[in-house]
């Protein structure tokens, strides 16, 4: 299998390559000049970079022709400051348009687009299919428009179209102003870490669950969209007293000093759906494992940071 | 009002600029370099032309804050050969996502996104909230797709969004190809007119009444989608025979000759809805009249066009 990959250099798009290229996969992944690439180094034999941008059109489309791949994973998207309403989002949509013209030049014949739990109207247990689609942000907006483009163009070509939609990803990698980094560098230092109520319900997955239920997921027979989630309600809370547990300091948890965020639902959630039914796929982590899992890499990054300052001091 | 308008050289824009302009309206409109603009010469005084292009978004943005707008009606979009099907509107796609972007860094209070009839699962009354949408074709979900964008961002700016859906539009300036033309110039030529079995039922508006009615819209407080229609199911043979009937060539149309096209929906109708309901809006022409008017304007054209090869011969 030949696998084209957008967004290879992010945090999920970097298990997500590591994961392919382990299954046997000749794996191309787009990257941006100047892209910190460290994370998929020791994978060159089976992987190759293309120095590209989908907002060059012309320059993708060679790209991808030249590459021929049989699979489009696209991962890319705008995840910076304010995502949820940044109109960066449009920039996001008129770069999978451009992608989805490329690939329409090529043998591609599999477009497996990631969405995310953000398009449906919130709920305990959304399901594929029978939970009301409802964007809420600018961000849901446009990632359901680019999969209307996916959607269409896969039926007009014959070609498969995936949806997996992710919920609460966390795991090596993560930005540092998210939840998980930010409680365990914060109690990894004795630093106090503010949080808000943490009443809110969500799915957690680690990423290399996540990377592996796309590795299922694309390497299958499924269509549409498919939840990517372990189908257990967590209070985000939970994540927080669970790594407090893990390192001895449930004392530095400061709940209720955060206000949520304007509209934070109360639920999202996921029934896993197709994912178990269809497919029989279970993550490997629990939330503890895959806690105690993130926070040995953090205690790790953060020594080898160390002894490199102590060696350019 | 100040507005600027996309699509402004096509067959349905040209009389959207005329209509905006005859209401009083500053009008700027986005032309393409190289484009035809003779139909919008004598309006120069209140029309401001801007040469630039939707594919290019950092000059569009510089524009449209120059400008800064109040409204944008935007009609630009790939109609060119196979347009239902063609790759084309990933494009179209694009540059509305670019309008977007340019639109949210001006004072613009107001989106007018023209959409389509094609854009509902077709029936014989399609209602705005009512009918299911069902995009058949890569022109729907692209034209769905666009509208999920600007309905959003309108949400998050506190603009109206509005989406008029137009059924079947005839009228001076139509492209060659299609039914009123092929037939109005065959039957003038004498020629014989190959026709399908003209049993679709359809809804046509003359292309002024489009104009007037998306004035009407735009200078309301109407928001979301709105059926731009007459609200009378006529089959398409219809139109032919009027024609013929005002021609005096009813011997000339030879019905059943030419085959539908794949998936050609029998009905794709509408109720006017709220055209009708909240703006009290009325079309001025009848088929009738609407043909008569249209046959005079291919009559002038073509007379000219002898004069002015019969002056260069």
């Amino acid at each position: 299998m030949r696998v084209f990959i957008t967004g290879a250099t992010g945090f999920i798009g970097t298990h997500v390559v590591h994961r392919f290229v382990e299954a046997g996969c000749e794996v191309a992944a787009l990257v941006r000049r100047g892209a910190n690439t460290g994370p998929l180094s020791g994978l060159t034999d089976r992987l190759t970079l293309v120095e590209g941008d989908l907002r060059q059109a012309d320059s993708l489309t060679r790209s991808i022709v030249a590459i021929n791949p049989s699979v489009c994973v696209h991962l890319a998207w705008y995840v910076g400051p304010g995502y949820l309403h940044a109109v960066d989002n449009f920039e996001a949509v008129a770069g999978t348009a451009a992608l989805l013209g490329a690939l329409s030049q090529s043998q591609c014949r599999k477009v497996v687009f990631v969405g995310s739990c953000a398009e449906y109207e919130p709920c305990a247990a959304c399901l594929e299919d029978d939970s009301p689609i409802g964007p809420r942000t600018l961000y849901a907006a446009c990632k359901r428009a680019a999969w209307l483009m996916v959607e269409q163009i896969a039926r007009l070509r014959g070609w498969s179209a995936l949806n997996p939609r992710l919920f609460n990803v966390y795991g090596p990698g993560e930005p540092e102003a998210r939840l998980v980094p930010s409680v365990v560098r914060a109690l990894l230092a004795g630093d106090r870490s503010p949080l808000t109520s943490g009443d809110q319900m969500r799915d957690f997955l680690h990423v290399q669950d996540v990377a592996d239920a796309l590795w299922a997921i694309s390497s299958s027979d499924i269509e549409g969209p498919i939840n990517v989630a372990s189908g257990i309600p967590t209070p985000a809370g939970d994540v927080a007293r669970e790594i407090a547990r893990q390192l001895g300091r449930p004392d530095l948890l400061d709940f209720g000093v955060l206000p949520q965020a304007i509209g934070t639902p109360p639920w999202l959630c996921a029934r896993p759906g197709r994912l178990h039914t269809a497919l029989g796929w279970t993550p490997r982590f629990s939330l503890a494992s895959g806690l105690e899992q993130t926070i040995g890499w953090w205690r790790q990054r953060i020594h080898d940071a160390g002894r490199l300052s102590a060696v350019s001091n």
